[in-house]
């Protein structure tokens, strides 16, 4: 179970926060062998690792109309209405993220501003394995539509009898992605980077993966393609205080357990005997799950610790920067103001993370392995780009003359300087 | 000179736009062991290196509070005056940037927000050689400082003499950067990536830098470090038609191809007479430059593209994606509309690129080597990361669940859905 920590002293807090550190130097080797054939051999050695590491010998990379249309008849209604539900809470909290374009005049005539433009080509990656991750389709291609990214294509992993997801499928067909492709691991990761026959490049790349995938997604990112960020093991952070219920906390702590072994799982309380109850109340709630083991597996190396104040636990909570972080304390939202370093913050006892990973309208794709302190989860503005643009008029050109020039005097650059010189003359 | 081609197929076009690909093999081993050596050996590390390559021995690498002052002297007040000027421009157009916090109500009960919160420690590189660029210090600090990041240090290499450019002290203490550093090269990136005795670890890394700094920063990246963004020679595309002054256009050329030898220069035109007028131009002001050899060496790799139609112009431009787009010609605003890819945009016969680079008010840290396809420019947000929040009431709670839950469910994942249930019982 949970390691217990007692009023730790602050000395011992970076050493209660480290995360597992994964080794890539070999991983790395592997990795660029299959990015180097796909990036040489294109469709044929993308097809050949679909046989080798998928265990299906495809005809063809792309999911068809037909395959689009028989997904929405296995869809049952009660799940289509739930991803629609979700969909339309998604699509509502990312649209409230455009903004319009302000007009800036810095100086008279001088007049500046930023417009977004949506990224041409997005690839969107969506695992296979023990989850259909639909949810993540939701979460990638909702605000890749609303910043209008001309393309959208999508590539996860089939099965063994070369079928991805129904879900998967009716998830991406109602979200507006162009391209469905039946590719999963590094290969899939090479195809949408140099591009293929089939699958066309795409200038960044989207979505979780094991950490084959994660390592290829950092390697082509040396190689002029753009990626949402660096990914770790999911992780939550909870803090609790005596007002909290051990029944929802343990409940908030097994439903990252479950995701895998490898998941992180921090409980902060500042009541022993909150701490006390929430475990019993975990091991109560473990016996019934389906993925119980991986659960377990989870809580051995997931942490409590006891802390004597609200406050030091915001502090070792900053310093570990959780990708999700649940509020279960008195002030909930006053204490939130003192978050600087989080993923996604869930605020009180009726907020627990499965609404973000789902339909609250937050977006499930956050920093995680300390990265919330420099990264942001993705949002609109991963899809887009803003262009800088500035109008001068004459009188404008001559107002800021004298500057311009004569900084690009103290620089060396005199032809920067003859750049406005020339235009007063 | 400038190679021309006139009206080329497109079907050439890819061939045109080619930049000259660096060979990063050997440079990665390099770079890879002056980072180690850093890592492991901190301050002496740095001092040894700053010996080898700046030919300086140092005693602190700090800057002395003594130094700021003394820096203060040594600046021209005409100087100071632009700078002043620059700054008040770059705020004016950043603190624009600042997005006030939306407060979104995706279902009855389900509140959802965003707020920006400054990265905390970031650093900024500044380089040295031919051109003190103090602003770039400009262009670093002031977003940093609106952005609430509570330590900013700054690094730039000393001279021979062991000290920095007084504009650079002067420019980063009016600024608000913390503290400065007398080190260049991967040695700084690794310094403020790893930390050192003196220098402290920093989260996020920005600045511009040679290949070998250039290739730190992307190195670090994969070192829970973030990076502003990969860097490549600097560029210039202009587009322009028989309403375009050569004189002007040739001096923006000359002002991009002084920076550097490798940096790239492209003109686009619809009009034949006016290409062979700017050629003449060119070659007129380039005599009196005192960074003419540089600027020579520029032109050589330079381009000059004569197509039929300005929307021709706009296509090959989108698909080269420029850092610095200028567009001298007939309803210049109309064909910004066009612009897709490019970092920053100036409009019209008064709108040179140097002022952009100095004091119009946008950030002159723009993306390169055709990253201006998915990557944007330096701004606040670049010195932020985004947090998102969530809170439901128990109502909120239970008009959700049921999507939840069924989702959770489809996905395999039922303490994700017991976290909701359990909350309704």
């Amino acid at each position: 179970m949970m390691k217990v920590f007692t009023y730790p002293d602050k000395k011992k807090w970076n050493k209660i926060i480290q995360r597992p550190v994964a080794d890539n130097a070999e991983l790395g080797k592997t990795v660029n062998k299959i990015l180097e054939k796909v990036r040489n051999k294109g469709d044929k050695a993308v097809l050949q690792y679909t046989k080798d590491f998928d265990g299906v010998k495809l005809k063809s990379l792309s999911v068809t109309p037909d395959e689009i249309t028989n997904a929405d008849k296995l869809v049952s209604n009660e799940l289509k209405t739930a991803i629609q539900q979700a969909k339309k809470n998604i699509d509502t909290f990312h649209v409230a993220q455009k903004d319009e374009v302000k007009i800036i005049e810095t100086m008279p005539g001088v007049v500046c501003w930023r417009q977004s433009i949506g990224i041409e080509k997005v690839g969107l990656y969506i695992p296979g394995g023990s989850a259909p991750l639909f949810s993540t389709v939701l979460m990638l291609a909702v605000p890749a539509q609303i910043a209008g990214c001309k393309e959208i294509i999508l590539c996860s992993p089939p099965s063994k009898d070369g079928t991805i997801d129904p879900a998967i499928i009716y998830a991406a067909a109602i979200c507006g992605v162009t391209k469905i492709y039946k590719v999963g691991g590094v290969q899939a990761i090479a195809a949408m980077a140099y591009g293929t026959e089939t699958i066309s490049k795409v200038f960044k790349i989207f979505g979780p993966g094991n950490q084959y995938v994660t390592q290829a997604k950092q390697l082509v990112q040396q190689q002029a393609v753009a990626i949402d960020m660096p990914a770790g093991p999911s992780e939550v952070l909870v803090i609790a205080d005596e007002t909290a219920i051990p029944e929802y906390v343990a409940a908030d702590l097994l439903s990252q357990a479950e995701h895998g072994p490898d998941s992180q799982v921090i409980l902060i309380t500042t009541s022993a005997a909150f701490a006390t109850a929430t475990t019993a109340a975990i091991e109560k709630q473990l016996q019934d799950l389906p993925r119980k083991g991986i659960a377990k597996k989870a809580l051995e190396n997931s942490k409590l610790v006891i802390v004597a104040t609200i406050t030091e636990a915001i502090e070792l909570s900053n310093l570990y920067a959780p990708e999700h972080l649940i509020l279960s304390c008195a002030n909930a939202i006053e204490v939130s103001k003192q978050v600087i370093a989080a993923g996604s913050v869930f605020i009180g006892n009726y907020s627990p993370e499965s609404v973000g990973d789902y339909a609250s309208g937050t977006n499930h794709t956050l920093p995680t392995n300390g990265y919330a302190a420099m990264y942001s989860g993705v949002s609109l503005d991963s899809f887009t780009k803003k262009i800088t643009y500035q109008q001068l008029t004459k009188e404008g050109l001559t107002m800021i003359s004298n500057t311009v020039m004569e900084m690009a005097e103290a620089e060396g650059l005199t032809a920067h300087k003859n750049a406005v010189a020339i235009r007063l003359k």
